[in-house]
């Protein structure tokens, strides 16, 4: 429901061994990030943290307070790696519960499964006073605790639990962007950039630079609250290119 | 030089809107990981932060104290939003200054593509007293000012500068590991792996599910400083998931 002009802003928690050993490449804050967007709440900070107890902790009661909501996923399976509801439990100073709309949902999904053994049960632990996140694809729900959101690891399940809370969370106006990609080196136009910005205050110019076809060029990525200032900074700038003789590439390269 | 028995430890902060954005996703995170487990060196903890001073000192000041090392992406390039060095510099508390050896780089990189302009000339501006990280590609360096190791965002670039630093800084044994793949639902084999890890003081053992094949399975990453207790766990835990008629897969599915 994007409907003030307040700016509201959102941090993830990664949990995982996993992604800081290098053997699984994250995608969870691609996909977190570009959500968020859509929802009109920015993602300021993430984190990656290990499955340990007191740096989870951390960084949940540090990211929550700062923010307007906090993400994790990661460590919520059944397995005795997955710590991440007994550690924000202890950050949230609550006790673990078994939440039994969270059972009853586990007892329908394992009926035809071979039953609901007792790692399976751990799937429906709670921390004390939370709401379920539905999971549309295993069961085992996400959780939310106050402003905190807690997702499973893997990224298509992760991203069925977004798709439920799509429309729930109060934003802001959205953050819009055009992207106008050139075959220049950023070098030679950061002037231009630079003087572009400054005269569109609601305006951020990126530049990031890349190599293809054997040449460099670069994606510039003009972000605004207001469609018109967007517009009218993305037209300043294609003109400015021109004006270089660097023909501009709308939606980018 | 993987040498002691004591753990290092590092960080990494990631520099950038385009990544908390969304627009582009982040493979630095697991190309740092993979390169510092080599280098006989964890990493412990990842923060993504915004193109945003204040949010650049907080992380890097943080995470300097706290680790051997720290390690950063992004935002040392030639346009306005590439502000990494500036806040560096502001962190450790010294001025920015050009460095000699990085403007000779520069000078002879670009005598043959268009000379050496004033935004190019921001590429060779360090934090006061720092030394140069060779760049293969591009010219413009990365930069070491104490254990702070300042990298390119462009993950390319930055994988060559994690080449020159190959070998150079001084590490603990590496974490080794082992994987093992099962047609498995972890929920059934909890038990076991918590167990197993239980048996082998120096051991974790990771379980990560996924669905293929239209089926459930699960890759379980055993991990030890000790080449001889690994082998021993990760036997252990091939042996136990026969006893259950889940035949084990050397190296994972």
């Amino acid at each position: 429901m994007p409907s003030s002009s307040r700016i509201y802003s959102a941090a993830l928690v990664v949990i995982g061994d996993e992604i800081l050993s290098g053997r699984t490449q994250d995608k969870n804050i691609a996909q977190v990030a570009t959500w968020l967007q859509v929802q009109g709440i920015r993602l300021k900070e993430v984190r990656v943290v290990p499955d340990d107890t007191p740096a989870i902790v951390e960084a949940v009661n540090t990211l929550r307070a700062r923010h307007d909501y906090l993400f994790t996923t990661g460590g919520i399976g059944p397995t005795h790696d997955d710590i991440t509801v007994d550690a924000i439990a202890e950050a949230l100073g609550v006790p673990v519960i078994v939440h039994p709309q969270a059972r009853a949902i586990l007892e329908g999904y394992y009926e035809t499964r071979g039953g609901l053994n007792e790692a399976r049960l751990r799937m429906a632990r709670t921390p004390e006073g939370a709401s379920l996140i539905p999971n549309r694809y295993t069961g085992a729900p996400g959780i939310r605790a106050g402003n905190v959101f807690i997702m499973a690891g893997v990224p298509s399940i992760a991203a069925g639990m977004l798709d439920a809370l799509s429309g729930q969370l109060e934003g802001g106006a959205p953050l819009l962007s055009e992207t106008v990609g050139c075959w220049v080196g950023e070098s030679d136009v950061a002037d231009l950039l630079r003087e572009t910005e400054q005269a569109f205050a609601t305006c951020q110019i990126g530049s990031y630079p890349f190599w293809a076809e054997g040449r460099g060029g670069a994606n510039f990525v003009i972000r605004s609250v207001s469609a018109d200032d967007l517009a009218a900074c993305t037209r300043a700038l294609v003109e400015g290119l021109a004006a270089l003789d660097k023909p501009a590439i709308a939606g980018g390269i």
